[in-house]
């Protein structure tokens, strides 16, 4: 069994008003150390042994349905799991 | 400056509807080897140098608005970035 965490953020040169929302909330929070806010997707999803190439299965999955490719990149960490 | 990255998910016991529904997704377009999905949400802040505790400020901030304490879990990284 295989553990994926996919991290999907918006491109730099992409606006993120979500984040600008987030950090005018932490700054009337009276947190005004926060310079800078980005707000992204964090996935944990479970692949089963019977996966032949999970790298190839995980990028195929991040570009079709996972992520926006125009205006998101996206980065993965794969983990074998060995079943109790 | 500090990076800091907070990774956000859901508890164990608590449904994850969207979590499912991509799942469903994933196996409409013929990904049966994925057997769960979990949503959750990841942030990159940027903090000043000005902040005396960072790690009490990112656990402060988690606690007062970006995780819902109740439903979520949450994990962070600080990175300590020298400006150039």
């Amino acid at each position: 069994m295989y553990k994926v965490k996919v991290y999907v953020t918006l491109r730099e040169s992409v606006l993120d008003p979500q984040g600008t929302a987030v950090k005018g909330a932490l700054h009337s929070l009276s947190f005004q150390d926060v310079q800078d806010v980005r707000i992204g997707k964090y996935m944990e999803l479970t692949i089963a042994d019977t996966a032949a190439d999970v790298d190839a299965l995980v990028r195929d999955m991040c570009e079709k349905l996972l992520t926006n490719v125009v205006m998101e990149d996206y980065r993965y960490e794969i983990e074998e799991v060995v079943a109790q």
